[in-house]
């Protein structure tokens, strides 16, 4: 068994790098607190006798030997990237989760067959540089390097430059690695598993993803002075493809999900007219179809909405995925795993985007979910239990022991 | 007559002053760029002959003599600060009409019983320092000087610093003067003029105004991972009360317009459920009845609105005036001027909020209007023509003269 306050003990430590306003973090990727949390990580992973690999990517791999080296390691990991306004958990658990793992190997004085290696992925969250998953996305082929060191921040700056200047970018190939398996402990960040009261959610799917991006350009005029039938008002015209939005989603769910997250008016005066607004849609379904039905259905009904305003509109998709469906073998792995340590556990779908479905492209992979409370994340008051971290680590430990052979 | 040319140039050396980004100004009120415009301003007025006052709320006062001292003079002017990216005209053009109406009198040696007062009216916009038309409002008695010395911007800084910053706070009680009228000269800032082909707008009435700002409380979460039905979306509540403005405005159209101009989203991210959004709401009408009818709805249909959504609402009253009946001697003044030049003019009403509107209290008080090109105010691209300038100044001029008595 893991040693569940050594674990606890270790997220708090390293939360108290990049601190947030209240209780959480802001330990966005490439930044000071980013290197800093990273030097900490290196330190107690080394200390478990692990030796580090770094990518051109920046992303940190420790390697725990093997009793046959020529064999392709099992990898377990996640981020310790975190948002502006984040939790605790997000990711670090999966990373330290790992580190928890390796140590009570250790402990216990446990070889396997196979390597063991412990992965922190660069920038998954994506909010300072996007797109999120970008590290894994590299490392799957999804994207080129030179296309990932080419993201500027707000202020900016390159993902290069920043990862040059924090001092952790690596020699090593992006996606060279050979890889047996790959498994990812993270938070539900959603309320399923608590209101179910389920110690561990069995990923088997992850949902696709649509993110598009709408511009409508109408005029900006004196709210006062311009009559009601003169107005072209892009206010208005964001306000129906909100509803829009959410009338696409709930005819597709309960396997379906959408909204509008990101919004810009301009110019954003109390008494003028909006003349132009940008916002953004997320839509996701974990069936290839649906997902593509909910963006099909609102480019043919959104510019319906524009023109019946006198609105110009322009829809841009600026990310995707597709669902994922994760490794049999390493699903089953993970549900034999909390069967064996006598753990509630239900399937369930990622719906949020994870390395774990980059990789699932190159290498058998799949997830572990714990519940967070309220489903809270991507936000400070984000909380879990030590008993649901302790929980998710054990089945991540014997998931990898089984797939690593003992 | 007035000489269009001179008016016109005067117009466009003041615009080099806090010259804007694409031709229009950024000369807001107490800024260094707002102090140089003054002294320019004061140079001319001058070198017309005139002498200055200057209240504590910074507004320039210039006098030309009336062949009697004793009796009150007769008033016209407007504003010279402007948006953040305002035009050249807004307020200019008002406050630079009566330079050239006195210049013209000077040309032509005319004397008038009633001395004559040029006035520059201190944050007029009220984007830097909220609210609109501070000065006017103090002078009219509807603030108290320490409530407007109090305000401060978005650094920090108080209006009372930065008057004394700039170097433009005078000595004289603000709303000492006695006023026998006062006549402001401004642009449409609408498109009625323009599409009705008039040179001129007497301006009748102003529209009042309710000002809300409304807080929607949900719970931002995770977009991928939340269920469509355990979502509590403050994007969407603030969707439906958008469109709820536009029909409440819809319904008592078209004596009445009312829109949402901005908007604050939190955490306002792509991938977030927007777990609150605060918004304003701009209702206008000239008719007392309409303008509180459509608060009361407002106040009655929203609360359902986020009920529905499971949101927490709040409504705050934030800007208010009543609708404003301009005096009928200075109306008929206006219309007389109008026809005895020959232009062509209707009868208007005000949707902006204008100094006027406030020094209508205290003293007999109208407006003259001047087409604007497509409306545009508010904005860079605000345009008027040499000819719309010079036709409102000579009226102004001839509604000055006939006040004030030769
Ligand atoms: N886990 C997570 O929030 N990743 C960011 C991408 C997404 O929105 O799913
Ligand atoms: N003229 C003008 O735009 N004044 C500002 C107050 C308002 O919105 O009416």
């Amino acid at each position: 068994q893991i040693n569940a306050d050594r674990l606890w003990d270790s997220i708090h430590e390293l939360a108290e790098i990049g601190p947030g306003v209240r209780g959480g973090n802001n330990r966005q990727t490439l930044t000071d607190a980013d290197a800093e949390g990273r030097r900490l990580f290196q330190k107690w992973a080394e200390a478990a006798g692990m030796t580090m690999g770094v990518d051109r990517m920046g992303t940190m791999f420790f390697r725990r030997e093997g009793e046959d080296p020529e064999l392709p390691p099992v990898y377990m990991g996640s981020h310790l990237d975190t948002q502006p306004t984040g939790g605790r958990y997000d990711g670090i658990l999966g990373v330290l989760g790992g580190l928890e793992a390796v140590r009570t190997l250790n402990d216990l004085n446990i070889r396997t067959r196979h390597p063991i290696v412990l992965v922190n992925w660069t920038n998954e969250e994506g909010t300072r540089f996007a797109p999120a998953m970008m590290a894994s996305g590299v490392f799957a082929g999804v994207h080129t390097l030179d296309w990932a060191y080419d993201r500027v921040d707000a202020e900016g700056h390159s993902f290069h430059t920043e990862l040059q200047r924090i001092g952790w970018i690596g020699a090593e190939e992006v996606g060279a690695r050979k890889m047996k398996a790959m498994f990812e402990l993270h938070i539900e960040q959603g309320p399923i598993l608590e209101a179910e009261g389920k110690d561990i959610g069995v990923v088997t799917h992850g949902q696709g993803l649509w993110w598009l991006q709408v511009t409508l350009t109408g005029k900006d005029a004196h709210t006062g002075s311009t009559p009601m039938p003169m107005r072209v008002n892009a206010g208005l015209g964001m306000a129906r493809i909100t509803e829009l939005v959410h009338t696409i989603a709930m005819r597709h769910q309960p396997r379906a999900v959408g909204a509008v997250g990101h919004v810009e008016v301009y110019p954003n005066s109390r008494n003028v007219i909006p003349g132009k607004t940008v916002f953004t849609v997320d839509f996701r379904s974990p069936d290839q179809e649906t997902l593509d039905a909910m963006k099909a259905e609102l480019e043919a009904e959104a510019p319906k909405i524009a023109e019946a305003l006198g609105l110009g509109i322009e829809i841009e998709a600026t990310g995707h995925f597709d669902p994922v469906t994760f490794d049999e073998g390493c699903v089953a792995a993970v549900r034999r795993a909390s069967d064996r340590l006598g753990y509630s556990s239900m399937d369930i779908i990622s719906g949020a985007g994870h390395d774990a479905c980059w990789i699932n492209r190159v290498a058998p992979t799949s997830m572990i979910m714990c519940p967070c409370v309220d489903g809270l994340s991507h936000n400070e008051d984000e909380e879990i239990s030590k008993e649901w971290a302790a929980a998710g680590t054990a089945v991540l430990l014997h998931a990898v022991l089984e797939t690593a052979e003992i």
